[in-house]
């Protein structure tokens, strides 16, 4: 963000070690990554140039929410109104071409996110702008080069600064009301949406606590839905906690665009002696994987680690998933850097924040997964959902 | 969707009075335009030809969800696993070359909605996976020649079918839960946050009743914030609400993809002389616009409608944004057809669903809106929100 150094020296250092003259943005986690400002429409515009002056184009309406959370030179904008019944992308595009003519980039090659990735939701509907990203600036700056930037803006997410690290670090701390809650919403004989509903309650009535815009979703999955759960979203359903299920309770949470990953599993009543089996194997596959993380060490020997244990306890065919993902600018991306996974050989680094998630799924019937939120540190790993 | 003949029946007619030989779609909402299923994670694809022959391909894990609620012919594929760490976009590559040659579109056109719109939130993080549309479509099939058919597109999300109304209709009902828990919810000296978190909770115990997956937001705004709330999207904030306040309540929720957009007005205490005259010149602008409604009658007409009594009543300039859009596939898009906008002639039809949103904002103080979803049929106006 423009006002945190070390993240503005980390772009100004990726920028300098490219060919690119700026990086820019439309999508609400990469004007994030480059402002500290998380749009709330998708209508915004955010650019960062080799010199490191760093300007977006902001919605009226948002223009508090970024005055509060960026440093960035801001230009607002009026994406529409009574008098005219444009496309929002036709309402920027003079606020664009002015800002573009103003920082003299016409002739420069522009960095974009253009592949694909999962984008948190920054509201109930937002506007895929990106959709359009390059045919508007070229009718915007027809000279501009734009120019595919994947591998940097994700190497850039994946490690955060001192500030980012607090904020995400902050958002976990804020989602442990839901799992406080969860210790009392869990009982047999209530449905999943009935349990999910009082965990989300306790959580939005913190959620907003030290941020602009608090939010994200608590799932309760029980028995056989908690098997599911090792697929790649979590989703309540009507199903009724029956006595012994395995009940998995997953978040996905933000702060002003800074997200979590954590997941807790509890068992309506007493714990079978499979259950007791299952739960220390996860509790020894996190301890070996966390004792791995240190800057420099392959992701996959992270994921080796926790993998070993599972094998020894029996649990290797149950263990379906790899040991976790980049989190922080997106809440669940399996491909966001760290990948926690066999085939990836990626060296961790100081400040990479992702998602440790060790778990098994038996039987289609009981899935147990305890995930959390994790930095690497000079130190080795450091935990920021300690609940 | 595919098991509703009069959503099929109007696939086919675009089509046949179009160039196209098929419509395509990655987006959630298109997805489900075309097939009655609605992506969670947004990593699929369906295709919906001349012929009338739909199909999808699906992540594994989303099979459940596209079988319970569409009839289309579905092809799983398995974007992710232990032996292999692509993005999804490189795994669905061979399933979608193997369906395009089984329906032998080669050297066909095919339209995409390639413009920009708002797409409501599928999921925490989805994959905007439209970002590499026209590439990954022609490496998938060479000859194909991808189009951009958004206004096909926002024809046909604009008018339901029956179907489809009465899901929208059964959303807007489970909605009626948080209304109702409003009611006692708002009282001075209680935060936003605390009062729109048991508003969220009421609604949630209600959201899958009758739906795969439901789910949404509401949103609490007072005083100065009720104000603010005729921007273009609704934001809970840490304020305390005060007696006399305006007390806005907005929700944009959801089932199976079927969205509502909805708002009341309370006051935390007994309403001034002012809020009476607001509430008094909201309530007749609502019913003249309703009166306004039938197939036929220029969009803008029913904007004016509610405009004339707002001037009447003093409150001219206190009614800043148009009196409606097009709801349904996604909450809030002020683009959808039909626009209930000064700027606006489209015709309404029959079918087409909208919310209807008069509003009073005044003195940068206070905020008052009643915004309900509306049908046009055949006979005028039927309020899809009658609480």
């Amino acid at each position: 963000m423009a006002n945190d150094p070390q993240r503005r020296e980390a772009i100004i250092q990726a920028l300098s070690r490219s060919s690119l003259d700026a990086l820019a943005a439309f999508s609400p986690s990469s004007v994030l990554l480059l402002t500290g400002y998380w749009p709330v429409m998708g209508a915004s515009f955010a650019i960062f140039t080799r010199e490191g002056v760093v300007c977006a184009v902001v919605p009226e309406d948002e223009m508090e929410l970024a005055q509060a959370t960026s440093g960035a030179e801001l230009f607002p904008y009026c994406p529409a109104s009574l008098h005219h019944l444009t496309p929002f992308t036709e309402s920027l595009t003079d606020p664009l071409k002015g800002l573009l003519a103003r920082l003299q980039i016409h002739s420069c090659r522009v960095g974009l996110e253009l592949d694909s990735y999962a984008e948190g939701a920054s509201y109930a509907p937002a506007n895929p702008a990106h959709l359009r990203v390059t045919p508007l600036l070229n009718a915007c700056s027809p000279d501009m080069e734009v120019v595919s930037a994947g591998a940097l803006f994700r190497a850039l997410r994946a490690v955060k600064t001192r500030a980012e690290l607090a904020l995400i670090e902050h958002a976990c701390r804020l989602a442990a009301a839901g799992f406080l809650e969860a210790k009392t919403a869990v009982v047999a004989g209530r449905r999943e949406d009935a349990v999910a509903a009082d965990i989300q309650a306790a959580f939005s009535r913190v959620a907003n606590d030290g941020f602009e815009r608090g939010g994200g979703l608590f799932f309760c999955m029980s028995g056989p839905n908690s098997y599911k759960a090792s697929g790649a979203y979590a989703r309540t359903r009507k199903r009724v906690l029956e006595p012994g299920d395995t009940v998995m309770i997953h978040a996905n949470t933000f702060g002003d665009g800074y997200w979590t990953d954590i997941s807790r599993t509890f068992v309506a009543g007493a714990p079978s002696e499979q259950q007791k089996r299952m739960s220390d194997a996860i509790a020894e596959a996190r301890e070996a994987a966390l004792r791995a993380v240190q800057p420099g060490a392959p992701s996959k020997v992270v994921d080796a680690a926790a993998r070993s244990v599972f094998a020894r306890h029996g649990f290797a065919q149950a263990f379906k998933h790899g040991a976790g993902h980049g989190v922080g600018f997106s809440g669940a991306d399996a491909n966001a850097i760290p990948r926690l996974h066999p085939q990836c050989s990626d060296p961790l680094q100081e400040g990479m924040i992702f998602n440790l998630e060790p778990a098994v799924y038996l039987d289609e019937t009981s899935g147990m997964r305890h995930c959390d939120v994790v930095a690497c540190t000079a130190e080795g790993a450091r935990v920021l959902t300690h609940y």
